[in-house]
C-alpha cells in the first residue's frame, strides 16, 4: 500500500467514533486496575513465553501485580519488534506519561506507580473510553450471566453460546442451564423452552447479539427432531461420558436452534469461524488456540440460505478466507463482514498500523479482543 | 504497493491493445442498447440486491429498461465505495456526458437519455470498441450455436462445454448434441463422433479455443471404456434419474475426450476452476454462485501430465490459488495465466485500479466478464 | 508497501551478515566453475524450458558447458522480465564485468570466458562469500556423508533425512545404512541404535542440524512399537514391493525417532513443509516438484507438544500458509520461522526484490537454493 493511500485511510479510520462488537470487559469493573491487566493481557504473555520466559513465572499462583510486570518488562526484550509493543508504549506514553520510547528496567516502576494512581481516580474508564473515542463495547455474557448493575448502553450484553453448543454433554451446562431459566431441560421441547427463556431474558436485559466461536471444521445443518430425540438423552444421562456421534449431533441441532431463536427474538448471530482450542497444551492463559486455515463458508451455504431474516456478522481467523468473506458477504444479504481476530496481528497485518502511526498523532483507537 | 511503481505498471497496462479472452458478449448485439444492460449487470444487481433491494424490485416481469435504471440508481448509495461503482461512474462521464462524480436522481435521466441516443447510432459498437482499445473477444458459444452472421475476427468463437460435462444426462442436451451435429449418440463411439463433428464445425467457423467453468472438487482422469460404457446407457436411458455415480463417471469421460478432441484440433482449453454453483438460491440472475477456496491444481497433475501438446489457460477463483498458479504455469511448458474472476473485484484487489486512475487519464480499459 | 518502507527494510537487511541456513552447495568445490553451473541452475533452466526450449537440449547428454550456456542465452527472452533474469544480470555485471543490461547472443561468450578466468583463481569461492557478506552456509548431507575434507566452520554440516524417513523399504537406502553405521537393521532397536550412531557421527562432525522435506499430507504421530515391530520386517523383506500401510507406518516410525534423537544430540530439526515430488514427469533436473497449498500446521500439533526441547525451523511452500506459520511461531516457543523456497519466488514476491534494487547498490545478498 502506497504511504499516500495509508495516510488518508488512517485518517479518515482515526477521525471514527468507535462502537466496539467484541471485548471481554467486565462491565462491573471495565478499566484496568494496575499496569499488570495490561501486561498481563496475553498478547503480551504470550510472546514473552513464545521468546524464552517460562509460564511459572509468568502464571505462579499468588504473584503480586506489581512483580509480575517487573518480571514481564525483563522479559520484553526479544518482543520490542512487534506490533503489540508499540501498542504498550504508545498507551504508556499517552496515559502514563512514558517519556522514553520503551519500558526498561529503570522506568517501568515509575510508570507502573503512576498508572496505579491515575486508575484509582473515579472516572478512570470514562475517561478512557473517551479519550479512545469509543462509545460503547459489546460484552462476553455467559448464558447464565445476572446482566445487572451496569449500564447497558455503554456495556451492551452480548450472548456467547460456545457452551450450549458444545459442551451441553456437561453436567454443569445442563445445571446452570436450568438455574438460569428455571425449566429443566427433560427432552427437545423442554430444551427449546429452556433456550427460548435465555433469549427473553438476554434481550430484556439489552443484549444485541448473540454470538459464538466454532472449530474450522462445523458445518451446521438442521438435525432432524425424531434424530435428536434419540441424542439429547444420551447427553442427559451420560454426560461427558456420552458417545461422540450424540454429541456432535446435539451439537448442530443446538445450533440450529439458536438460530431460530435469533430470528425470534430479533438478534444477529455473531460467528467466529475456525478456531481449534487447546492446541498448544502448555501455552499460557488464553495463548493456547489456534487455527487450521483450510475452512471455507461453503460450510455454512445451508444455513445462510435457512435464515434470510437473521444478520450474520461473521469473523474469519485466517487472512486467506478474507476474499471468501468479501465474496459471501457481497452475495449474501444477510452476511456482513465482522473484523478480525488477534490472529491477524500478525507481520503481514502489521505494515499499515506502524506506518500509519508515523503520520497520525498517537492515540489508542486499536479495539481489540481475545475470542 | 508504492504508488510509483503502480504508475508504471498502470501507465504500460493502458498502453496495451487488448484481446479479451473471455466475455458473453452476444455478437449479434454486442453493445448496450440502454443504461439498463449496463446497470441492470450482475455486478450491480448483486451489491445493489445484497446491500438491501429485493429481488423483486430489481426482476419483476416485463419491467421497463428505464425504469429499471431509475429504480437501481435510488439504491446505489450503499455501494458508492465499491469499484464497480466507479467504473460505472467513469463510463458515464467518458462515454455519455455525465459531469457530476456520482449517478443520483437528479441526472440519472438526462444520461439515460444521451446514453440511448448514443447506443442508437450505427457504429457503436465498433466506436467502443475503439475507444476501449479492444481488439476482439472471445465469445461463450453454446456447444450448437449456429455461429453464423458475424465478424469472427472482432468477435471470436469459443466453444463452452460445461453442459456437455455435467449435463449429459438431460435430455434437452442429448437432443441438442443430436440435432447440431446430425449423430445420435448410442454408444462411446457415436459419442466420441458428434463431439468431434462439433469440434469440425466450430474450428471450420473460427473457433479459437474451447472452455469451461469447473467446481472446486473435479479431478479430471482418464475413465476406461470399458467403465463408460457401463455408464453411458444409464445416461442415455435414465436422464436426469441416472445414478450420480454413472454421471460423473461421463463427466471425467466427456472431459478428457474434450481434451483429445483439443489436442487433435488444436485447440487451447481454457479452465475456469473453482465455482460452486447455485449457492445462494434467492440471488439475482448471474449472483447465485460463490465458491470454496480449497482447491489445488495438483488435482489437475495427471491431465497436465497426459496433454502435452495442450495449452490450459487457466483461471482461478480464490486468489489464494493465484500462487499455485503461477508456479504450475512456471514449470509446466501447457499451463498458461488466464487472468482472474469477477470474485476478485473485492476489496484487496481493488488498491491497484482505485489509486491507478488518480493518475491516468480515465478510460474503459476494464475487460471483465461473468462465467 | 510504500517506496520508503520498502527502502528502510531492504537497507536494513542489506547491511546484515548472513549465515544461509540451507544450500546444496558441494564443500569439496564450493563454487561454480563455468557461467554453465550458474544458468544451468534449476531457476533458469526450468523457466526456458516453460518458455518453450525443449528439454533435450538443455539436457543432451555430453553437453559441453560453453555450449549450454549459448544455447541458454538464445533461449532467455521470454523469461526477461522474471526476477530470476535480474539476479543473472546482477551476477554478470557485479562479478564478471557485463556492461550491458542483458545478456545477448553478442556479449555472452566474453562474460563467459571472463567468469571462467575469474572462477579459476585459488580463492574465488571465499572471495564470493566475502563479496556477498555470506559467513557460512548449512549443506544438505546425505546421512552416510563422509563429511571430511573441508572447514566445517564455512560449511555447516546438515543431516537430511528424506531417504531414511520415505525410502527405508529401498535396498539401496538399508545398505547405506548398514554399511555408514556398522549396524545391520534387523528389528527396531537395531534401527534406533543405527540411527542414533548416525546423529554421533554427524554430531561429531559439526553438524547443526537434522533437516527433512515433507510431502503437503504428512502428518507425524508416535506408532506404538507393536505395530513397527510387524511393519518393518515387511520394509527389510519386500523392498520395494513391501505394502504402502508398512511404508506409512515406518515414515512415522522413522520420522518420530529421528525427532527424539535431534532431542538427544541436541538438533534443531528443520521442517520444509509441502513439496510434492516428480509432479510434472518431463520437467528437467530438480524442474518436476509442485505443491498443494492445502496444508496446515495443524497437523504438527502433537509433535509440537511432544518435544518442547527440539527447535522446528520451518519452511512453508505455499504463501497462503505464511499467516499460519507466524501463528504457530507466535504460541509454540519450539517453532521458529525459517524463510521461504524457491516457490515463493513467483511475482507476488518480486515487488520487494526488483524495486528494492533501484535504490541500493548492486549486490548479490540473495540466499537461495532449491530443496
Amino acid at each position: 500500500m502506497s504511504q499516500q493511500l495509508r495516510a488518508r485511510l488512517f485518517q479518515e479510520i482515526d477521525s471514527w467514533t468507535l462502537i466496539d462488537p467484541h471485548t471481554h470487559i467486565n462491565p462491573h469493573s471495565p478499566a484496568a486496575t494496575t499496569l499488570s491487566d495490561v501486561l498481563g493481557y496475553h498478547y503480551y504473555t504470550e510472546l514473552a513465553h513464545s521468546a524464552g520466559m517460562p509460564k511459572q513465572q509468568i502464571e505462579e499462583a499468588g504473584l503480586d501485580s506489581k512483580e509480575k510486570v517487573g518480571r514481564l518488562v525483563r522479559n520484553l526484550g526479544p518482543i520490542e519488534n512487534t506490533i503489540q509493543y508499540s501498542w504498550l508504549i504508545e498507551m504508556c506514553q499517552r496515559f502514563f506519561g512514558l517519556k522514553d520510547d520503551r519500558l526498561t528496567t529503570e522506568n517501568w516502576e515509575q510508570v507502573y506507580d503512576r498508572s496505579a494512581s491515575l486508575m484509582a481516580r473515579p472516572n478512570y474508564a470514562q475517561d478512557v473510553l473517551k479519550a479512545s473515542r469509543i462509545e460503547s463495547v459489546f460484552l462476553t455474557n455467559d448464558f447464565d450471566d445476572a446482566l445487572e448493575g451496569f449500564d447497558t448502553n455503554v456495556y451492551i450484553p452480548c450472548l456467547r453460546t460456545d457452551e450450549l453448543v458444545f459442551k451441553m454433554n456437561h453436567s454443569s451446562v445442563q445445571e446452570r442451564l436450568q438455574k438460569s431459566t428455571g425449566i429443566s431441560v427433560m427432552d427437545l421441547p423442554s430444551l427449546r423452552q429452556a433456550l427460548g427463556a435465555m433469549f427473553q431474558r438476554f434481550v430484556a436485559r439489552g443484549a444485541r447479539a448473540c454470538a459464538i466461536s466454532l472449530p474450522p471444521n462445523f458445518s451446521p445443518r438442521p438435525v432432524p427432531a425424531s434424530v435428536a430425540d434419540r441424542a439429547l438423552p444420551e447427553l442427559l444421562r451420560r454426560k461427558v461420558s456420552a458417545d461422540s456421534d450424540s454429541i456432535h449431533l446435539m451439537s448442530l441441532y443446538v445450533f440450529w436452534t439458536l438460530t431460530e431463536l435469533c430470528a425470534e427474538y430479533k438478534l444477529p448471530f455473531d460467528l467466529m469461524i475456525g478456531v481449534n482450542r487447546s492446541v498448544y497444551l502448555s501455552g499460557v492463559h488464553q495463548g493456547q488456540d489456534l487455527y487450521d486455515s483450510r475452512v471455507s463458508l461453503i460450510q455454512y451455504r445451508e444455513l445462510f440460505n435457512a435464515f434470510p431474516q437473521v444478520t450474520f456478522p461473521i469473523s474469519v481467523l485466517a487472512s486467506v478466507t478474507n476474499q471468501e468473506l468479501t465474496s459471501y458477504s457481497w452475495i449474501f444479504p444477510n452476511v456482513v463482514t465482522n473484523g478480525h481476530w488477534w490472529y491477524s496481528n500478525t507481520p503481514s497485518y502489521i505494515e499499515f498500523d506502524a506506518a500509519a502511526r508515523l503520520e497520525a498523532v498517537p492515540g489508542t483507537k486499536h479495539s481489540t479482543g481475545s475470542l
